[in-house]
């Protein structure tokens, strides 16, 4: 047993398992231990937040400040000007995440309370990244026939929508989630915000934007291959086309082939005309073969199916010198790192953390929703995540790039607050911010609340009043892991 | 000017004033200036509530174990049984307080954003006093013709209730509240409360038990005058009735006069079956004059319209010896005390905090919700509002009570751990509770996560991260309101 190598920070959790373990049961093990440590440390704290002042209460009688008499007069000033609730209450800075639990991350339809622990975990992401406070609403999408209804989320939505300063919609099933998304988006007052499209296509533009330096590509010359057509792909060709992006030079398959102007199936479907944009402004040659697209390409865009070798290393041959490869199917990529570098990648980016340039979302909304809090914008353009995107490729570039380093990690922290400047300018420049900042300003007020944040966390922490895991637990945690991979042999 | 004397407790605030200003011109002034710091200090901190984590984080690995991968068996375990949310997620403890803001306290309907000040104001008594967790949800419930709609607000209910533990319904106007409440009572599987109605019931209720026993009358022998008969007043007689006050001896009057059997303009209406209800058991003798309702009455409830002298001393001088009269009317009552005990009453309450014996909703919900949450009550039926209210009295009783010391202040907090136990005991008792706990382990809880909360306030205000307010604004404040008050004699 090696458990006396586990530390309160779970860093160098590879070594927790024993010499002889391979590599799958060691991949095998982390997963597993991650696992149950999250359903006995979910149980230990009942969950992962909590509603706390941030006003101050100096003896019960400012409760006659803050409710009433006193609150008459908020309640009244902001009935006469709504858009007071963004500065006399919490509104400004609140955000809620809405999911009906179809699609909770990997694991399908979760029935509506199943996804609760994963909308917990991105409040948890908001707050500490930037500063945000988040609401948890996972809600009952069924109609009375027991369907999901499009109509239903799209009615709670705007019906809640007074209440927060932006919406976060999360793991909502397609096709559901594009109308509910478009609609959402024209018609709400506030930033309605699809992390699953805007972004993924705000970080996997930051990370293309920074390879093709690398690799000395111009952005309006690649040509490009993109494998899946979700909500994801489809959000990152329409986003990196009004980058640069040459959409001639581009091919998009999804499950059933090539998408270009012949797909009649999809022009068909009005639910799917995400896709039959793309067919029409893509592939002109009508090249059905995927082997056959990778000729002379020069980036590969996949976020398709769970891998390993479903984009095989013959392919990658084909591509133009120095491909760039995005393989972010999750939990296991495309193809893996290793071999994709084998076959003559330059540069290989995936959804994974123990993976060199991890595209991961969480370097996107906590500084891109602050900068659209920040500002009070109504909406969250395309433009604003593409310059999110630039500003996050700019910051790595600052800090040096390089193949295996093309890209921002989490605890780079100081990238959140240049991001929610970015988005905020270019709110500003779009005329739909509702306050007017300086960049010092919006740094200062992002800074200060992404701090306030952190030292919160960490008072509570420090003073005993969040309790600290028993590593003896975690240990006989690691202990368990390690005997049932070996049992399973 | 006297704003010297202004201390950051706001205490003493009467003398905040010059000696000259009237009894009037001191009311006047203390209301103007906690409108005036309300809104101040709403700007200052932009709201009252935040958004924390309660869960350990050493570092970033732990987001592995908060999001994904390891939240996925959180996700997997609630989808296969939704009873765990309530343990592995905030919701066990976690209440959404929801409004149209269509009766926003005194001021009516504010529109949807207007009724935020106050719902955060609720979801800080909420913390402070029952250490629950609560998210104000302010909703447009109009529909395509812009009228308020009890459907929208029913269905936007039972979306959202696999997020919470309980719904704190408030601020909805009559009659769409009635409808709203009984639907949702009957049909969700979480508490669905009204602090209007069994709220303000129950801390009423605890104020009759000892004023009875003060005056030394039976509750099965009294006579009873109830006046107004709103959401609050209705459900104090139904409460009271069932806690052992005689229907037979009780006489309510709506606007329109005496309830009783030969109401049929209350019959004829299905939106007021709740008061067709107490015609049918009150008021046997048909008795419409007000005045004569009150020959040898014992006790006077009265939730109407704003006073004073709505209730006159000549009607209170036709009691029985020792009148108990709750003049509950806000702002003003609807007999001042004073008043009420020159005509001879033995007992007066009221709605407000600057005279004795105030009926104060803040003693009920923190630690009725309190108790429910703990056990995971699935109701909150009126015999565990009526198990609140004699823990309430019993918790008076036994610290020493008097005609003017009948029930407890908000700051007599031990109470609220009291009430969590009679409540979470009744709930058990009626099988409703998803929870078996012992008085002790439901103590502990409840003391813990109230200590706790009170705990993380103070650390946050300490530290400053909850910024104090400057005297000095305050005090120009004072001197501000004196001078308006001044320049409109």
């Amino acid at each position: 047993m090696k458990s006396d190598v586990v530390t309160i920070d779970l860093s160098r959790i590879d070594d927790y398992f024993p010499d002889d373990f391979t590599d799958e049961e060691i991949a095998n093990g982390k997963t597993l231990l991650l696992k149950k440590l999250s359903i006995i440390y979910h149980r230990f704290y009942n969950g992962k937040i909590q509603v706390v002042p941030k006003a101050g209460l100096y003896g019960f009688n400012w409760f006659n400040v803050w409710y009433t008499p006193g609150v008459s007069a908020v309640s009244t000033a902001i009935r006469d000007d709504n858009s007071l609730s963004f500065d006399l209450t919490s509104r400004g800075n609140t955000v809620a995440i809405v999911s009906d639990s179809t699609r909770v991350l990997g694991d399908g339809d979760c029935t509506p309370p199943g996804g609760l622990g994963v909308m917990e975990g991105k409040a948890l992401l908001m707050k500490i990244l930037g500063g945000i406070d988040a609401v948890p609403l996972c809600i009952d999408s069924r109609d009375s026939n027991g369907e999901t209804s499009t109509e239903k989320i799209i009615d709670f939505v705007k019906m809640v929508q007074p209440s927060f300063g932006a919406i976060n919609l999360e793991d909502i099933s397609q096709p559901n989630c594009y109308k509910v998304l478009d609609t959402l988006r024209a018609e709400c007052d506030i930033p309605v915000w699809h992390d699953d499209a805007q972004g993924t296509a705000s970080v996997t533009l930051a990370g293309l934007i920074n390879a093709l330096k690398l690799a000395d590509k111009e952005i309006g010359e690649v040509k490009t291959i993109l494998i899946g057509a979700g909500a994801s792909n489809t959000s990152i060709a329409r986003i990196a086309f009004a980058a640069g992006l040459d959409p001639g030079k581009a091919i998009m398959f999804d499950a059933k082939g090539a998408l270009h102007k012949g797909r009649t199936d999809l022009k068909d479907n009005p639910a799917l005309y995400r896709k039959w944009e793309i067919c029409q402004v893509t592939n002109p040659e009508k090249i059905t073969e995927l082997g056959d697209a990778f000729d002379k390409a020069d980036v590969l865009i996949a976020l398709s199916r769970p891998g390993p070798d479903y984009v095989r290393e013959e392919w990658i041959r084909r591509m133009n010198p120095k491909p760039i490869i995005f393989a972010c199917a999750n939990p296991v990529p495309e193809i893996y790192p290793y071999a994709a570098k084998r076959a003559g990648a330059f540069i290989v980016a995936t959804g994974r953390g123990d993976f060199p340039n991890q595209i991961n979302n969480s370097l996107g909304f906590p500084g891109i929703l602050k900068g659209a809090l920040i500002v009070g914008a109504r909406k969250i353009s395309d433009d604003m995540a593409i310059a999110a995107a630039r500003s996050l490729a700019e910051y790595a570039e600052n800090r040096g790039i390089e193949p295996d380093n093309i890209i921002p990690k989490m605890d780079e922290t100081e990238v959140f607050p240049l991001e929610a400047i970015a988005v905020a300018r270019q709110a500003i420049k779009e005329g739909t911010a509702r306050r007017n900042l300086s960049d010092d300003e919006i740094l200062k007020i992002a800074g200060r609340e992404i701090q306030q944040a952190r030292e919160s966390y960490r008072l509570l922490s420090e003073s005993g009043l969040i309790a600290k895991p028993d590593i003896k637990v975690i240990r006989n945690t690691v202990d368990r892991v390690v005997k049932e991979i070996r049992d399973k042999r």
